[in-house]
């Protein structure tokens, strides 16, 4: 197992999807940050199961508690234990699914790898991981944002073949939680929703791509050379259950593009500082931010819990048919969008201090 | 600063591109492996410049020397110092250069953050640092092999918008090693070469992306839930010098599939194991290996350094136009492939001692 | 702040002395071995406060729940989440002294540190954060016993100025808890209780010292170079509260020694393995364990709070005379003998799982 | 292995004692610092054997290369490579023992860990090793003495039963080297000096005790609660060759104290800051600089290779006479100093820089 990320401001995640609860220590977070539960809770919410028609129909109230490292709404720079019990386990559910492993899941690598497997549907490789990812994910938004007017905002870009196209400048979390679909294009918006209603009572699944923009990152953050910025943000994003791919700026495009095209002129910037005219390089070069905006996408594969049944082996290689009978999401993506935010918080927020730490003048 | 990768099989690379020498400590690496100068060497020469005409003429000889960790031709289990001298200096060719910043290379970032630069042409943001990432994956490769007959295989599978369709069970290096392109299918290689010697007449350059397959790699590794396998392969692929973007197995593609195509039936395989009988999920499933083929892509811009005139800024943002003189690559994809075969040995040898740790039968 | 201790077994420990309570994840611990928390209870016990007169009259209940990792008894290989809810807040005790920095206590440093304070006593520097190292040692120790049939027994080997003479090779733990101060030589002990008995009624405190053994550990164990056995333990001792002075085998009287007295020969031991007839090496020779027991002593000072009148100053500099009310121990050992073992058992798991890591055979 | 120390400022070192060289890897010093050559040798000239009668006529020229990180005499912020060539290769003196593991050695540990063995002469149990963290400790020494002004001054206190007052307030190193036992109080240098000769002519080996100080380390520097500023410091010193215990401030000495007589009043200080009127808190307070001298001892056991014969067994068990010839310090704590200096060094800068990093202001 290894349930830590980053190396001054670390999160230890912890937790079962069908355990007591969930939850995460946020140890190195500054002291004097103010912090108040509501603002992590806003963040769970967006994450939380059955917001909409579009995903799972399960109800997880998912309440956060902050076991330590407030007082009086500020941090004492002290571990931050964040903690949300499960109230809805129905382990039932996944009971008959033990002696199969489910394609595509964990079930069968968890066994190979641990020697026994969680009974109780999925344990750490669950989605409900996430959950104290967000959590913690709040924390050190929270700390970006107010000591370095850093804003995170991410969305549906694309969900099967259907893509929007975006007005990448000016696109916030109030846009794109206008629609369930978290694409804040409208009419993209409305065919992505007609889609996963028809997967949905196909009773199957369908992928898409989630992009990631993060403003105000100061120039000079990443570690080059193992801890480039988007080194971290790659592992920080396929870390994520159902991630298949990571491209930072111009991402798989630049494989057609020649350098004369692709590269980013300097321009002067304000401060005496330089601008880039073009952002191919997403906002990073040599691993270190530059001062113009990160982006960056994420590729979703389709959640491989579905309803159709499944041609497969049990654990003794006899062959079953597989019928699903969880309540899964059709399109995880949705969900995915504050889970990603809260990953590329964890990035910069451990890169901000690390950055800070050689600035010994 | 963060030239260290690996949790137990560690290494820590120093050097810069113009100075004494790059090189590697490898820590870790169990004792009682038979190991070469010439096992490191050959993977060198696959990296070094002046292979081909498609190949920035510059001639290093690279000549490795081992300084530590070795008796007899055995590990010692005590850390592998691995050195290369510097013997081709010019850093003349990069002195004029000093006062404009290059378009999408590192130095105006390296400036920001260290608040000063190597005058010696681009320090540690070379593609000459990955010289020693060559030189430690070899050892890592060597251990992987000979422990668990694993066998890692890059190429070129795109250059620009040219893509080669390979028969990815028979691929092998020597097949690759075929071309000075390091495409093994001979056509796609042929119309590669020929394009990225129209770009190099053109002083320009061009991107592209290498496939990478790792077999035999035991099911059960991979450390969830930050360290997952795929997700500590693609922060090793994105630390790579001009890596843009990684997939891992469908990748992308995945976001316009459906769970009910996408997934991987299991079947019966040998040994009372399970395989799958597709491997979209490249080989991974919950960042845990599965015993099927690892299979990933790693995309690259076209290198920054070209010889077209660019219209830029120096450091105090008046307006230059930038020629290039220094002698590189048109296209770096042929050399990038022993390099992403070394980062992913070493992020293998990593995980193959983690999941060892936990058996304490 | 740094939580977490260890490099494959890993501890990350949260919680304040008077927020809602005090807790540790435990990452790492291999998967399929059998735990209750009646285990972690039974050492949480020997811990908590108010067990006799000798200690503070504080009663803490001290009931261990475990979160997550565990199912039907046995450990998933997942984190092991413990927490202790703190039910006998009265910050009240501590207000006062809110403006006045205690002797030797951290209250000083903190504010110097993180640029605020916890109102409510002490906060992290507070020895009540040794209770949820106790309860991630009860798992390590479990570990140890199960799979090595490691024993570690610690006691109290001085108060101070009374030494006990104890017959090593016998001392058990039930030897040990038959009197409250924890020296298993009844006639030290009677002396060492009424000591502490006479310091209580001064209303002041004395320091001491705590001797460990750790029987059956493997030769082999201990990292080369700075993560020796000995380096570790002396890192995990030294980061309990009070503990001034660390030695491990002959200890400061080594100093005094010349080689030849000092030396311990080689014997033959059995199954072809070799021992020492001497063990003045305390059972680690190069940093590495040699089968013979691990010995080593922790010296504590005085705890710091005591009802005596003190004359120092304010945080502005103004002479003040403190006079303590909170709760405290008069002397803090046989509380620490707990603390000592579980940190022994933490450095101990630790260092088996990375030498198992690097036997791939 | 674990040839890593250090969190921000972090050093690896490599080599055997009888291989091709020792150095050292130092990854994360910031930019900008003057650094010469000189600076470093002047610390290994310390170390270096052979400098007196007193220590061990091997004469090592140790003379320092820096292969990487530096440009005109200034730390670019990236690894600074310290390699020191072995000259002085004479395995033949050591190959006789190599059937008989040393009586307190690291022979049979070695044997034990890895499965084999460094034919050559002990390998990284060796004291040679130390000449690494010499040469990296000047570059930390240098980066504090630059940035914050501090010094660090360490003696020989002890040597066998002969103890030196030492007025601390005004211990500088020039005052310790006046004397090649290196304690800067005439008559008790003279009668350590006396008594490691008559040691020598004995073929025996003597041990002793290292006063280390640290003077204007800053407040808040140590990280609660398993890397505190003591526990640091006591790892790095138990990591080094022949340490057998660790105190800070009142050490032992404190088990025997009261909490009235122990406890440092605090008295004002410059610049509303506090001090205290004793510091047998040793400049710490709950893992925290107080900004006081930081004070800590190292005890040393007698070096185990003797001139003297001895009665041990061989590998198989049968019992031999041991008879050494190598060429070996009668007291190794002349040269012991430097090293400590060293070690503490690194653990202040890696602290530094850590505390740096939470002042995000």
């Amino acid at each position: 197992m290894s349930s830590s990320f980053g190396t001054l401001f670390k999160v230890t995640t912890f937790g079962e999807s069908h355990g007591r609860g969930v939850g995460a220590v946020v140890d190195g977070c500054p002291a004097g940050l103010a912090l108040s539960p509501q603002e992590i809770q806003a963040q769970l919410d967006r994450r939380r199961p059955g917001q909409s028609s579009l995903t799972t129909p399960r109800r997880e109230q998912d309440e956060i508690e902050i076991l330590s490292g407030l007082e009086e709404g500020l941090t004492l720079g002290t571990p931050i234990a964040l903690l949300v019990y499960n109230r809805n386990q129905r382990p039932g559910d996944y009971g008959a699914m033990s002696e199969i492993p489910r394609p595509s899941h964990a079930d069968y690598t968890y066994r190979m790898k641990y020697g026994r497997m969680s009974r109780s549907g999925g344990g750490r490789a669950s989605a409900r991981e996430t959950l104290a990812r967000v959590a913690a994910g709040a924390v050190a938004e929270k700390f970006l944002r107010e000591r370095f007017g850093i804003e995170i905002v991410a969305w549906v870009s694309r969900v099967g073949e259907i893509t929007a196209e975006i007005d990448e400048e000016c696109v916030n979390r109030e846009l794109v939680d206008r629609e369930a679909i978290r694409c804040p294009e409208p009419q993209a918006a409305a065919r992505m929703t007609a889609l996963v209603e028809e997967v949905k009572a196909a009773r199957d699944s369908i992928g898409g791509i989630v992009t990631c923009i993060c403003r105000q990152v100061p120039a000079g953050w990443g570690e080059p050379v193992f801890d480039k910025l988007e080194a971290k943000l790659a592992q920080a994003m396929l870390s994520l259950p159902a991630a298949r791919g990571f491209a930072v700026g111009s991402g798989f495009a630049a494989a057609a593009m020649r350098g004369s095209a692709h590269n980013d002129p300097f321009v002067a910037g304000p401060d005496r500082t330089l601008k880039t005219s073009a952002n191919r390089s997403g906002g990073i070069q040599g691993g270190i931010s530059n001062g113009m905006p990160i982006r960056f996408e994420v590729a979703f594969k389709p959640a491989p819990t579905i309803g159709l049944p499944q041609e497969t082996v049990d654990y003794d290689g006899r062959p079953v048919t597989l019928e699903g009978k969880g309540r899964h999401d059709p399109c995880v993506l949705p969900r995915a969008v504050p889970v990603v935010e809260a990953m590329a918080a964890l990035v910069l927020a451990d890169l901000a201090l690390r950055q800070n730490a050689a600035r010994c003048d």
